[in-house]
Order: structure tokens, then sequence, then C-alpha cells
């Protein structure tokens, strides 16, 4: 049996370490070409990179999001690539959140638990999508009660798609994401950890200030986890609008970290410590800047 | 250049086939226990099992779904599995719908596309999760177009969750999957295979006779995956409802003809031989219920 949860592991991560979650969306064409030549095959540059990434940087990010599907892109060597990587994660005492977006009915979402939150792919946290409905997040439920885990169900995301079904307003007045907001919420109360967030949470991309004020203050029980970092202006202000008292969410960047590299003197003759090194720098910088941003 | 969409050849399978899809949900307690026992692995005994149903049934079968949920959670030997059972399929000529509901934005999407149009896991078409928006769709749909592919987009399941979102009321009046619906169907007239039906379907399960027949009427250009066979009366006359004309969609069951040889006489001794062909009886009676129920 688990003392704590996934979220409240999270929790004392984002206290410890500041809200940055480095996404590892890693695909061969962010190793250093040095890296690349070197290495097997693509799926094992993609590892090299991301332990260097990792090793780099897991004192300062209180967890990974690792988005499986570039890994099977490049089908079972990639996947054996995602394992490895998760498994270098948990070898740092670090957190990983496993980006899968699944949702499936009840039979399926059981395998699905099953599969990642335990054996090779075993993960912390997964993503959840909710459209099938809340029969669909039950089996998950069930896993992470069992074995201290947690998931983000998808809310309200950043891309511009979101307008189509996730915005579009109900009948009952409330926007699709409030009405799927407002079951986790129920959810959380009676599945909660020791902190006071439900142990499943929500992704809540990062919107206009209004919007993210406004969604904060009306799931104060759930821990989000952020992405679109960056995609617009005002980025740190907009992230600091939906924490709460500085934790209570993580922030994922993905590509501007891991590929900051890229946009270094010297990116030509890189190799992963290099990238490595400015994927720290930009990891630190982001954090400084949210936490500047929750002074204000 | 593919001169038809997959979903044209899907067409074809159903005229010459009928309209049975069949779902290797596979796991491990699925297969003969003898069978078990002789395999190096669960994930090599599903393997030898789906081979023996797929010999024994593609003849009669439109096409196979595969659920990629139970071979995740066998891990890479299970997604070895998975593989090998596409393999084996697009052996016999046989169409292939991953169903994985995949669903992220347009970066990601990308990879997913690529993962399940090509290399390891290249199917023929993929299931598709909408809920974060039409721009999740363009990827799968650029890749579909460039390979002869194809998709079924969730609008409609059976699960009791789908009154949760999938049916709510917008204010526009309309649920939200005909929402959805109509973004596919105009979809659909943009991206149109030679028989008529474009080329991403919809998933839409089956459901009461008064709504099968007017989602049906709705959607004439959509070509449908029927999931949910069996879990309520009246299944073969519900299906039949949600076809046009005897085609226009597939009927997927999986537990009732991958397990039909538990039921039998003699299972006790049961090798997969046996279990294959209690799986091709219960597709043909199947497949007769349906065609039955299409003359009424």
């Amino acid at each position: 049996m688990n003392t704590a949860y996934a979220v409240d592991l999270l929790f004392e991560s984002v206290k410890a370490k500041g809200p940055v979650c480095i996404g590892l969306d890693s695909e061969a064409e962010y190793v250093p070409q040095s890296e690349r030549r070197k290495a097997e095959s693509a799926a094992i540059s993609v590892l090299h990179f991301n332990r260097a990434v990792i090793d780099a940087t897991y004192d300062i990010a209180a967890c990974y999001k690792v988005q499986i599907a570039p890994y099977e892109e490049m089908g079972i060597a990639g996947l054996s690539a995602y394992r490895d990587t998760l498994c270098h994660i948990r070898s740092k005492r670090s957190l990983i959140i496993a980006d899968i977006k699944r949702g499936d009915i009840a039979e399926t979402a059981k395998h699905y638990a099953k599969a990642h939150f335990s054996g090779d792919f075993d993960a912390d946290f997964a993503t959840l999508n909710p459209y099938m409905g809340m029969d669909t997040l039950a089996p998950w439920l069930k896993e992470a009660e069992a074995k201290g885990k947690g998931a983000f169900v998808l809310i309200r995301t950043s891309n511009p798609g979101m307008k189509d079904f996730e915005c579009q307003k109900l009948a009952n007045g409330k926007p699709l994401y409030y009405e799927i907001g407002d079951r986790l919420a129920e959810l959380a109360m009676r599945n909660m950890g020791v902190m006071g967030y439900g142990i499943f949470g929500a992704v809540v991309g990062c919107t206009g200030k209004e919007e993210a004020a406004e969604i904060r203050e009306r799931y104060k029980n759930l821990f989000f986890l952020i992405p679109g970092y960056g995609a617009q202006g005002g980025a740190a202000e907009n992230a600091a609008l939906l924490l709460r008292e500085g934790n209570g969410g993580v922030v994922n960047a993905s590509r501007s970290i891991i590929t900051a590299w890229q946009k270094e003197e010297g990116a030509e003759n890189a190799d992963n410590s290099f990238a490595a090194e400015a994927a720290r720098r930009a990891a630190v910088k982001m954090r400084d800047d949210i936490l500047n941003a929750l002074r204000k």
C-alpha cells in the first residue's frame, strides 16, 4: 500500500524544485548529429539523448512528461526507447507523466490502465481523454487507488481546435470543458490525496488571463497539467495564474527545452552533453520566469 | 498513388463477404490452456491464437479490428504480437482497423498517423478521438490521402458513459455527437472515396431503433464502424438499421466470436483450431443474422 498518491509526491516535488515539467517529446531530429551517427538506430539515439537531458535536469524539474507518439512512430524499437526512458526517469526518483491520452470503454480501459501503471510502461500519471464518458475513467481510478498513481484528464487544451468541441456551449449554459471539469471536481472530493488535490487532475492549457483565473478559482482541488507554455505572449504570467500559491500545477514545455541547444553558438558541433546543458538553462529560465510572475 | 482508398476496399469487402468485423481484442485468457502451456510467453500464445482465428475466418470477415490495449498491457512483447498480428492479417489481403482511439494536437498527431499508417503498426484504418478538435484530425487526413488509408472517428458509442458528454445537448440544439458528426460529414464531401463514402467514417455504436435510423439517414456518406453488437437485445435488427443497403458499415464483435469456443462441448480439451472453428461458426451466424435482418 502507498501512503501517498502520485499527486502528493508531485506537490512535494513542485515545492522543492518549482513547477516546470519537461516534455520529452523527443524525436531523432532533436538529437545532435554527431550522436545520431554514433547510435545504432534512431530510437537508440533518442534514448541516449533523453538520458543526457534527464541527468542534467532532474534536480530542477518537477517531473517529466513523455509524449508516447514519436516513440510509437518508431515502432517496437521506439517503444523500447520509451520504456527505457521511463526507467531512467524512475532511476532518478523523478515523476513520470505518460502523455498517452487514452480513452476507451471500461473493459479496454482496464488493459490500458494496467499497461501504463505497471510493467514495461509503468508511469506515475497518465493523460486521459474523457470523451466517451466517466465510465472510461473508472478502471483507471481503481488502478490508481491500488497503486498510488494519478491521471490528468483533458478538459481545456490550447490548440486552435479546442474551440470546435471543448468550448462548445451546452444547453445548460456551461462550456463542455466545465461540464467535464465539474465531474472531475466531484471525483476529486471523493478521491483526494493528503495535500488536498484529487488523485485525478486536469489538463488545462495556457490560456488568456481572465479565463485562467476563472478556471483556477473554479477547480481549487484539481491539480493541473498545463501545456502550451510559450505558444503565445505572456506565457509565464498566464501559467502563474493557473497555479495556486505556486503549486497545484505543473507547466510543461517540450521543444523549447529539448531543442534549446539548436539556437546556441556551437550547435553545429553539439553532442548530447551540450544539448543537455542547454536544456537545463532553458528549464531554469522558464522556472525563474514563472516564479517571478508568481511574485507579481 | 492509390487508385482506391481503404474505405473503397472495405465497401468491396462488405459486398463480397458481408458486414462482420472480427475484433481481435485478444488476451491470454481467451487462448485454450493447452496452447498457453506450449507457447513461450503469453504474448506469443495470443499471436498463435490470432493467426488461427484469422486463418479460419478471413473469407467471411469484412475486416479485422485489433484493439491495441490488451497488447499494450503486455508491454514490448505484447506490441510485438500486435505487430505480427497485423502482418498476418495483411498476408491474407484482409483489411485492418487499428482500434487505438488516438487524439492529440497536430504535431503529435503527425507522429501517431505515421506510427499507424506505416512501419511496424501499419494498418488500413485507425479509430480516432475528436475531443480536442478538428485540427487533431488534419494530419491523419493528410497521411490517409497520401497512403490510401482511412479512419473512424468516435461520435456516438454504446457504453453507458456515452450519456455523460457525447449525448450532451448543446446550446445550438444538437447533441454533441451530431456536432462532431456534422463536421465529419462536411469532411466527407471534400474527401470522398469512389464508392461515395468519405475516407473518414464514424464510430456509431449499436443503439435503439429510432436513433439508429436517424443517424443513418443523417450521415449517408459516412461509413460506420459499429461496435456494441450483442450487448443488448435486437442486435442484428439495430445493426441492420445502421447499414445502408447492406453496406456502408461494418459491425464489430470481439469476445462473442473469439471466446465462442469456451461455450462449446469439448472446450476443456480445446486447441487453437478448435477455437478458430468455433469463431468461424459464431461469425457466420452473426453475418447471417444481420443479413436476415436486412431482408425484413
